[in-house]
């Protein structure tokens, strides 16, 4: 008798956004005449082609695997040295970190997810509420959760608030948490944090001898140049944090596929006698077992993102964002709603009109203007009463919606 | 205190690849001079480039990423259509498989690992020996085993020996097992199962409500017409059998990365409760959290693999290989050496000569013909006195081997 994994059956209904694609595709086949005019600011997918310079890098990648001399099998597991080391030069720059403390991979939804398999069972885990879905379910099928209330609320989680009053940054808990997932800029709420809330967290971590999750996926959003990039701009998160970056949303490789984790080698954890084992020689081979290496051609378009050319054309592409962000602002202030987020970020946070639920607000969206958004309460209970607008989109399509916001809810 | 899985301390050595190419980097670092003729025949990786319509079919992918219109952002999870329905046209026509049984993924290497993340705690594991290292590695780190013995055997497993008396052919075992791995054509053995044997084993997973795992990576290798190149070519193997497709082997995609899982719906793991859950709802949702798609332009190259010149190219490619694997079997049996595999599969399995283990005959190999091999008892305690060679070269270098090995054991 095979036994299935039993913590599959305490997910609250599906993923979240294949949740909102199945809304869309029912509306959409009642309704062909308004759907036709559908215009998707849901899942955080960019919109804009992949940056000349990255095409070009990516077939001549291609192009080395038609020929025997430069054809490239199996690749380092944890990528190849050429792209690591332009990561360390171009991201990291005096933070210390060296090309051996950076693992390419597949994605970031994969190693946020693939993280837990190096930690133990009995960890607290602090997650912040609203948050991106994946750290909760993959904690949930991990077993490091109990069964969730009506809301979707895990047992044995500790949710740490993020609301209007905290401008959405989690201060450092009363309670003690062994595993931290932070996320700046934010998904969903676009907010940033500050060098002294930083601050605040690794001295906590330290402290509590606690690791830091830090997902900084929009990295190449943040417009002030007083927000920090990455949590190794804070003394001590060597010992403390893991850091989570993405070529997705900057480079715009949400569909050629390419992130990477940096692991200090200085960061370990705890065996159950007591001895520390680092966190760099456990991820090391649960990569090499695991994993197989991201796709050749791939990496070269990544390394391409920091060329001179590449970096400047994907300048165009974050401003481009950037400014759909304004719009949308601004749409919806004057649309009288509450607005958070959009000026570090490429996403918008905003108010439900009074009296309606986030997905009210998302089927209202939906039906009467055929915008496609993301319900606040998809990404945690306290996200309840708010929704996200992402700026990823062309900007013909983002006046379009602030049109559509304005005229729904004015 | 954040604890680690300390699973991961149970792992004997490091991962068997890693192993080897420590070996020869230590060995190269210090004899340059012979190094520089040494040929590689050790790790399973493709040296022929990837064939012509694979290469045309990615650059086109890479085009398409170009240009907003027909730029491809976030794919569906579980792999395009247009690769799920060429898998079920052209590999598993008259099966009773359809496209969304099918999983895109970045490689075998990832599914058979995270396959275990559907299963619970409790499961009895079959594993042939000698196996791929993956199967076990994943199952210790994941807490299905007790220790490891000083031979690396795991308590906690069932291992089903394969041995030239089984001619590396695991029978069916008289105790019970939850979750059996097979791997025909083998890796490492080069073994391939009738179609007798395999109804036996499906035979036995019915009768034991078992899931068999089954590998077959190697498919493209085939010979032989009365060979089953799937599991679902037995009857009753879609109500028992889960089954691991790549383009690694056939296509040269061990760079690009790209292959597939078959999961049919009618397949279940038994809850807690008695009831039965499909493993196909399952694996849907672990691959919707913790994955995001195969790279679009691989998943194009993947697609060409079908078409009529992706299909010819792909025999002239495996035709090669088969010839240097029929040269390598004579060679090894002019040098008076037991000799297995190699018929149906990329492998050539070859007794050592006598008084020696397989990591003697790794370093003899290493340092008296430079030539890399891998060693048996890599693969588990019953590949002890045996060693792999991997019939993925050149012509001239597979000939040159042949003298090699004649001229050191002959």
């Amino acid at each position: 008798m095979a036994a299935i994994n039993t913590n599959f059956l305490k997910l609250k209904a599906g993923y979240l956004f294949p949740e909102i694609a199945r809304r869309v595709q029912t509306y959409s086949a009642g309704h062909p005449g308004p759907a036709a005019r559908l215009i998707r600011c849901g899942i955080g997918d960019v919109t804009e082609p992949l940056p000349a310079a990255v095409i070009e890098a990516m077939h001549q990648g291609v192009e080395e695997m038609a020929c025997r001399e430069t054809f490239k099998g199996y690749g380092p597991e944890q990528g190849y040295e050429f792209l690591r080391q332009a990561i360390v030069d171009h991201q990291f720059a005096g933070l210390g970190i060296t090309a051996d403390e950076v693992f390419i991979s597949d994605g970031s939804k994969c190693d946020t997810g693939n993280i837990l398999d190096i930690f133990g069972p009995g960890n607290t885990l602090a997650i912040t509420d609203p948050v991106y879905p994946v750290y909760v379910d993959t904690n949930v099928m991990a077993g490091n959760t109990g069964a969730a209330d009506a809301n979707g609320t895990y047992a044995g989680l500790l949710y740490l608030p993020c609301t209007a009053a905290n401008q959405f940054v989690a201060e450092v808990p009363k309670d003690k948490a062994d595993i931290i997932y932070l996320c700046f800029p934010n998904n969903p709420t676009g907010a940033v944090a500050t060098r002294p809330q930083l601050e605040a967290w690794v001295r906590y971590a330290k402290e509590h001898d606690a690791i830091i999750l830090f997902d900084a996926a929009y990295e190449a959003f943040i417009q002030d140049p007083a927000i920090p990039r990455s949590i190794f701009e804070i003394e001590g998160a060597r010992e403390c944090a893991i850091e989570f970056r993405s070529f997705s949303k900057n480079g715009g490789f949400t569909g050629a596929r390419c992130a990477y984790v940096i692991i200090p080698k200085t960061v370990s954890g705890q065996a159950g006698d007591g001895s520390r084992v680092p966190l760099h020689s456990l991820w090391s081979r649960r990569h090499c077992t695991k994993f197989n290496g991201a796709s050749y051609p791939v990496q070269k378009g990544a390394a391409a993102v920091f060329s001179d050319a590449g970096k400047s054309q994907v300048a165009a592409l974050i401003a481009h964002y950037m400014g759909n962000a304004k719009l949308l602002r601004e749409a919806a202030a004057a649309a009288g709603l509450p607005v958070f987020g959009g000026q570090n970020a490429p996403y918008v946070w905003v108010g439900c009109p009074a009296g309606l639920s986030s997905w009210d607000m998302f089927d209202k969206m939906l039906e009467e203007a055929q915008v496609v958004i993301t319900p606040g309460s998809g990404f945690g209970s306290a996200g309840e009463g708010y929704f996200r607008i992402s700026s990823f989109n062309s900007r013909a399509n983002v006046e379009e919606v602030c049109r559509r916001l304005k005229a729904l809810v004015a």
